[in-house]
């Protein structure tokens, strides 16, 4: 069985922003965790001291407080700066973006609709910054009953698919004077998007590695799985069943941007050697 | 036979608004015709004296020039106000709405797309306003080699049919940072393409009145011809032909913004008393 890498996979530049600045800060702590990828934030404790709390409430004066790639809530980033925490921002720049978009439209008098998962420490944070109030939605039946104003600003989780994104800036632009489409979906994101779907496309069977809770990774696999019906999403190369390999001829394999370089490495030896086994 | 009339068809605001500006304004004249539909342009220059010139040139001080619902480019009108001529705007509001646009996205920094008709005088008057230039489009096609700004503003010329003007704005979306998407599609062209898909889905026939150079009227065709394969646009009732009707149940009819009612009526008159002919 051929096994091939998505030509764009795993890290973007916010992760690999945010783990320089985890290791350049030991013996701090992440409010929340750093990156959506338990394996990787265990490395960090173990080798970095980097600790981990779920209550921004927990730091004290003078304590190192790193903030997640997925930023916080403003009032919470407030409350830090307030009790003198010594603040380390490992908040992505592609997240601080909508963040700003959002408080700026939001004082220009636009109505804010965020597209994406209300409950995703992202899209708390970047609602939190929306003046006004925001309304989070993830389709545009979410939007039918609701009354906006004439003049609507739209951004859009990061980790998003476009062609979703699409189907909410479709719904509105009829209905609404001007709708300012502001196109926050990350250029990794849209990479690894646009990579899983073309070797998805020859695949027989297809790998997804990444979190659990990572939204990106969920996206690859949605992506993976409407081109590949055999396609799997694992954290690590404990979860591969190797039954789902029988027969295939062509197993393609891509990971999220929080998925480290070695944790692919380990299911892509695990695949191969279970191969070699099984040819011997 | 049955013969009905869409829920919505006929003159829109603009329009009704330009004929009773001309009328108010005898022995004046248009500067291009005041509306797409040399019927009622014949009817205002014979009941109202409102004469019609191609050429803006040709106005004097103290004449007076009424503006084409259309509107017309800048620097005309600026050269008229200048020569003195007594200047009568009938541009339609929905038009003056994208003139706007164009000059105050411009002049902020967007690069201008516009959706629409580069040989249609409401574009030509819309295009004018972009003090730093802008681009007509009629599909995203002609956007493929074009170098952008991060930032777009897009418009639509106010006949135009909405899902056509979204691919556009799909196009446009997943490539830039912003898209601020302006729906200056008018809601009598809404309400009058909603009406004629409607009807265009029941009857057997469809007849579409307007004028033969009148955008809005085209795009009522095109819909109508999606649903209905017998669909014929016409000017009045000298275009019908009556063997279109044969074997026919339900004939839907629906008529552009600039179709006066008095042709509308005369078309139904026609039909009828050809239906009447038949059956006795």
């Amino acid at each position: 069985m051929k096994i091939e890498l998505a030509e764009s996979y795993g890290f973007c530049f916010g992760v690999k922003r945010a783990i320089k600045i985890a290791e350049d800060n030991k013996n701090s702590s992440t409010y929340g965790p750093l990156i959506h990828n338990s394996k990787e934030i265990e490395r960090l404790e173990k080798d970095f001291k980097v600790g981990l709390t779920d209550d921004h409430r927990s730091f004290s004066s003078g304590d190192k407080a790193v903030i997640r790639t997925h930023g916080i809530p403003k009032n919470e980033l407030s409350e830090l700066k307030a009790n003198n925490v010594n603040v380390v921002d490992a908040t992505c720049p592609y997240v601080t973006k909508p963040q700003q978009i959002c408080q700026e439209m939001s004082e220009q008098g636009y109505d804010i609709i965020i597209f994406g998962d209300e409950a995703h420490p992202e899209i708390k944070g970047v609602k939190s910054y929306a003046t006004y109030g925001a309304t989070v939605v993830t389709s545009p039946k979410e939007l039918e009953d609701l009354k906006l104003k004439d003049k609507i600003a739209l951004v859009a989780q990061t980790t998003r698919k476009v062609e979703d994104y699409l189907e909410v800036a479709n719904y509105l632009i009829p209905r609404h004077k001007e709708v300012r489409v502001f196109n926050t979906i990350c250029n990794a994101t849209f990479e690894n998007q646009e990579a899983v779907r073309k070797i998805s496309k020859k695949a027989d069977v297809m790998i997804i590695i990444g979190g659990k809770n990572s939204s990106n990774t969920k996206q690859l696999f949605s992506i993976s799985h409407d081109n590949c019906k055999d396609s799997y999403h694992i954290e690590d190369e404990n979860d591969l069943d190797f039954s789902w390999f029988d027969g295939k001829e062509f197993c393609g394999i891509s990971a999220g941007a929080s998925t480290p370089d070695w944790i692919i490495q380990n299911v892509v030896n695990a695949i191969e050697k279970n191969q070699q086994t099984k040819n011997s």
